[in-house]
């Protein structure tokens, strides 16, 4: 079938309005659909109440055991319930999952790096068979960036690496799968500040010049990664971009192409 | 299909010993089955670091709009997808749910009482469908004590009352099912402090008797109410007692007959 796999980060998740706006496109996309959604500051948010302190190391953020809670309390709870209530309420039947829930995303906890990031955990599995089982139904998988080893272990896990994994999985079941990255720009740009200066078409080979040149820097290189990875894999097609760009019916964005 | 709803409480929730040698049993009772789980003390006490005051109203408790992110959190997320983590790890394919989640228990604001509960949510309706889909497919609901009205609104929700609900829903459906109610008692006492004065069977004349003699009080009552609606609905069979009473393949507890 055909599947759409929609990701949408913090700026959304952190404003109401926005998040709602975002749903009402989302609801009415056409076809079979799954949403992956991002934590935002929400979390920070709720941590930071709850008097736990950020533990950095060499300057990157580190999940321990109290903040793993937080993130499941967050991510899974409130974050992921809030938008599967407010979808049913627009008529689409969605239904809340982490990567445990039906086993739909495993995971190992991440080593081998110089730090040891806690709980994290990198995607080592997305199974496409239950995902589609709910597709056949009309229920829209709403996906919490939280995953699980088999072994009893939840994993904070990035948002945009599930939405590949899951993107993947469906394609190389047969699916025919468009993947769209939803965040604060109008999509790849040659000057940051300036979303006129839409890139509208990314290939392998202007991706590694924009990065020589330092177009692309920070968090944009993990997420085109993710966007190639998907597309050199089985994705049919990759788009990122703004909320009202790349969910309409024609994707305003930026669209990625294969080798 | 025969088909399982197991309810458990607080008692067990909030103890981690308690909530893993249950899973244990839960996970090797066979056939198909359905797991409702109260919250426990994990969200008053989260309330209390947030300082979050309970609102009492009357003598009851009020779900406010803080407390409902409270529960979202604590019933939606923590307590939930740490059981499911720890059921995948039991070779039990489980999901976690809420009312909302592929709209399986529909509610209304509670109305019409002296005092407001504020988000608290009676159940309206309940949808066989999706949960004997997923029992078709091997994967185990587990649903946490939240409802939603479809408009949008999550709701603090008795999960008594919610595994009750789910239960006759199946019962209507044409499903043989077993209700069991797993707390933190042998079963209906005639000593509630004396698990050896155990009532194996109670039918509805006997317990108006204990009713007008005060051997059932407080919480047992609608506990039993719930057990009784369910019977006299369309389940096949409804106990009470402990864990290890009741999730026996012969039940051992308070046996619930019909009228």
């Amino acid at each position: 079938m055909k599947i759409s796999v929609i990701k949408v980060g913090g700026n959304v998740i952190n404003d109401e309005a926005a998040l709602a706006s975002f749903l009402d496109q989302f609801s009415q996309l056409e076809g079979a659909k799954v949403l992956v959604h991002g934590g935002g500051k929400l979390a920070t948010a709720m941590a930071q109440r709850l008097g736990i302190e950020p533990k950095m190391v060499d300057g990157r953020r580190v999940t321990d055991a109290e903040t793993l809670e937080v993130v499941t309390m967050v991510y899974g709870g409130l974050v992921n319930k809030r938008i599967i209530a407010q979808l049913q309420a627009k008529g689409c039947n969605a239904i809340g999952l982490t990567g445990a829930d039906a086993n739909i995303i495993e995971a190992d906890k991440r080593t081998g790096w110089e730090i040891d990031y806690g709980f994290v955990g990198d995607v080592r599995k997305a199974n496409a068979a239950p995902i589609i089982n709910f597709a056949e139904q009309n229920i829209t998988p709403v996906i919490a960036p939280l995953t699980h080893d088999g072994k009893g272990q939840l994993f904070n896990t990035n948002a945009d690496t599930m939405a590949q994994a899951v993107a993947v999985a469906l394609g190389k079941a047969g699916h025919e799968v468009s993947l769209r990255y939803c965040f604060e720009k109008a999509g790849v740009l040659l000057d940051v500040n300036d979303d006129n200066s839409l890139v509208p078409i990314l290939n392998p080979s202007k991706f590694a010049q924009f990065k020589e040149e330092g177009i692309v820097a920070d968090g944009m290189l993990p997420k085109l990664k993710n966007a190639f990875d998907a597309i050199d894999a089985s994705v049919s097609e990759v788009w990122l971009g703004k909320v009202e760009g790349v969910l309409a019916n024609s994707p305003v964005g930026t669209k990625i192409i294969g080798a």
